[in-house]
């Protein structure tokens, strides 16, 4: 029985069309609207998890909070299934010893989404229960209290937000469109693939972390507001500042490289950068997460290139360890491929790649960069040859890279400089930055960059540069393309991009 | 001996007005300025850090790469003090077998903060050699090639920046005042205060997640752009976004609020916050680094803020067992009691706080807020009665706090919302949330709030929303704060305030 704390905060604000019949209602204080909690008062009440629900549990009386995912009432009998995060549970409303008829009807007409605690006893199903995740119990309803109600038209419905588009064209039933998705976030991120997509999103951040700091980097912390454009200018938000303007950083780059000259030898960063670019593609935001990698190195930029890969693979070992429920949960609605990778990472050079494209019938120069379809052409090529979803194309051409990078002392037309990828698609870009002041300057005139504007930065180098390399990770791409999703809005929370702004 | 490898990169730049005597210095090839390392070749070569140089490697052959910290010739002698992040060495050329005094002369000649590669024998000093961090050895020099090379005048000197305010008062000699350091800052960061204070700062990153990510908490990811200013549009930066304006966010909170509505239960997020506020004072910054939480909880808010002050205990702890060395550092140049801290945490309720400022001769009203110097003079009262430098005050008056905190049930001038506060100081502001929305436009009204202005935010609650509490924690003021610290700029990397945005 529960004890008079349990009978929780305020139950006491009856429906008001109830009213009249509530003086017949042996359950009357069985069920209701609960007053608004604000922390009146702290009950001695433990609210079990629907997730650790299961036949170890039957035949006890428990009290769970979850949400009305889906409600079908039945006679004298309302069947509710009870949703908490990736979870749901059957629970069963039904006219006898502990609901009266009244209880039956006021369950069966909570909102869907609306939020209850109730108070059941877990019961062995008859048969397994397939549209739940709890599929060997349900739950018998003795109490019911509605702790928030939903408005009764929602602007999406859950269901409809999971199928798979496959499905939707088959059976002509409900898909919904990105936009709608994005307009009504807060309902869409409660379905259980963005569930997954964010939790393991969450674990990129931390595995990325957690390799780093147990190879010796530092996290730092980089400004956003910066009084330069770093790269020129093109592509820049501007921002009033008091009464003068200033830039939102395109990268953490120039910091990472203070960082370095400043003796922290290797750092990392996560943070948001911004770019406004006016592109409106499946894999362009103008605000996303970057993870950032500095690091001085002793004599050759492939021990940077080394530890960056080794960090993804780990990542990617990791979530094959810790996250293979929310993989599971994602290739329901977005079935794919796992991804594969290898160990130590495959590493092609540039002139590779453009060898294996020739190779398939695509005609490009030497010095050209690589587009996107033959970027993805690539990928399927490595993948067929070398069974990989991830590799490192190296020594890119040192036409099509910023000035910053360190030309190649062997072959004039190549660079110290990298970019890798996942499912053909490039997911980070990196290389050999130039540490003396001298040879960067020339190369800052070479490119007709103003040397005003970069004096900052090129004095940063003044005081003794140790060699050094890095690169940056887009977060979002990383997860869409672990995932084998295909719009990086689908791996960004609150995506932004130049029609985009909200929520 | 050195292998062929051993001998580095193009050591053949030789110094021009060295060119002459080079006929007759049997060390020539032992010397000299190393070409820019590009990564012409991978040398087998171990570089040895400066901290595993001790005792246990007396009378070994290695080699280092470290800064020329300071350089004293004497004779046929040169003494070098080879510098690597924190850590020193004592490095002797000496005339002899291996140098000859054309390289004794090179090397007391390289400029004070250049890279240098040494190769060198480990020898047990003679006596304690009190200025270096390695005091048991030395290292004799065989190679010497400078790697990058600093210019001659230094914008400061690391042993005036590490110098006690009080010891340069008293002996007349130089320390570094604070826009010196602020506008050399990549000098400034390789001193062994600045280099401990931001691997402690990493630390203390590290350990919030940690621990928050052991709660069961999710890492999200807040968008900075946003469409609408969070709080009716003070104190908020424009920026312009295409062919419209935005804002940069004043804090994630709206989107930490729609986590908690989109299910995720528990969040954190960690990231840049702007306060465009004209504040000229030693704790505000235009741009600071934001530990933010929000966390849905059962009954009581209590539950949340318990959360957050253990996980403030955890980090107090991981600082105290993992970073002594980095307190031990800051404190040669800052001295400061070691920082204290009750478990659990110390709660005092506002009314309780108010009583003891009273009872001090404080004059002040009920609903009054905290001015700064009786947030400091409270916290040395409460540290006099409690021995501690942590606690929470709870139930500020409602008049002092954002419309969306949640009033208190019990009494009508109070909320339900907290500060924590560190050696006197704010470090977090949270509250209970009013998450129903119909008392969220109440309140919006009641403060003059355009209500079609927060339309968005106050619609997020209309699907069901679960009880929620939170709170945003300034990184940099707990660095500062726990370190005894007395300016925030001293504990971010690159300072942002009104009048400062380079570098």
């Amino acid at each position: 029985m529960p004890s008079a704390a349990g009978r929780g905060q305020g139950q006491d604000r009856r429906p008001e069309n109830e009213d009249s019949s509530a003086a017949d209602d042996y359950a009357k204080e069985r069920y209701g609207v609960s007053s608004m909690i604000q922390s009146q008062e702290k009950p001695d009440r433990v609210l079990v998890r629907i997730k650790d629900l299961t036949l170890e549990k039957a035949d006890e009386e428990v009290w769970v909070r979850g949400r009305i995912h889906t409600s079908r009432a039945k006679g004298k009998q309302c069947f509710l299934v009870l949703r908490q995060q990736q979870f749901n549970i059957q629970a069963l409303v039904a006219v006898g010893q502990h609901a009266s008829k009244q209880m039956v009807k006021f369950a069966a007409n909570i909102t869907k989404e609306s939020i209850v605690d109730i108070q059941g006893v877990v019961r062995k199903a008859y048969q397994k229960i397939g549209s739940c995740t709890q599929q060997d119990v349900e739950l018998h309803v003795q109490r019911i209290y509605v702790i928030s109600s939903a408005e009764p038209r929602l602007p999406l419905q859950l269901d409809d937000a999971v199928r798979p588009e496959v499905e939707g064209e088959e059976d002509g039933r409900a898909t919904v469109n990105q936009d709608t998705r994005l307009d009504n976030r807060i309902i869409d991120l409660r379905t259980s693939t963005s569930q997954a997509v964010f939790c393991l999103q969450s674990g990129i951040c931390q595995l990325f972390r957690e390799t780093l700091i147990r190879k010796g980097f530092v996290e730092i912390q980089t400004p956003k507001i910066i009084s330069a454009a770093s790269e020129g200018g093109a592509n820049v938000f501007t921002v009033s500042y008091f009464k003068t303007s200033a830039y939102l950083a395109q990268s953490p780059q120039l910091y990472k490289q203070m960082c370095i000259c400043a003796d922290f030898e290797k750092v990392f960063c996560v943070g948001p950068v911004f770019r406004a670019e006016d592109s409106n593609t499946h894999r362009h935001l103008t605000e996303f997460v970057g993870l950032d990698i500095e690091m001085a190195f002793n004599y050759h930029y492939h021990e940077v290139v080394d530890e960056i890969a080794d960090t993804l693979v780990q990542i990617f070992k990791g979530l094959q360890e810790r996250f293979q429920t929310e993989i599971q949960t994602v290739s329901k609605q977005f079935p794919c491929e796992p991804f594969k990778f290898l160990e130590p990472t495959l590493r092609l050079e540039y002139r590779e790649g453009v060898a294996m494209l020739r190779e398939a019938g695509v005609e490009m120069g030497d010095e050209e960069d690589l587009s996107t379809p033959n970027e993805k052409l690539l990928g399927r090529l490595v993948k067929e040859k070398y069974d990989t979803d991830f590799y490192i194309l190296d020594k890119y051409p040192l036409a099509v890279r910023p000035f910053y990078t360190m030309p190649d002392p062997a072959n004039p037309k190549t660079s110290n400089s990298y970019d890798m990828f996942m499912r053909g698609e490039e997911i980070l870009s990196g290389a050999q930055r130039i540490h003396d002041p001298q040879l960067l300057t020339e190369r800052a005139k070479h490119h007709g960059i103003d040397l005003e504007k970069i004096k900052a930065y090129i004095d940063s180098f003044r005081f003794g540069a140790p060699p050094h390399a890095g690169g940056g990770i887009g977060l979002e791409r990383v997860t869409m393309l672990y995932l084998g999703l295909h719009n990086v809005r689908q791996t960004s929370m609150f995506p932004r991009d130049p029609k985009r702004l909200t929520p």
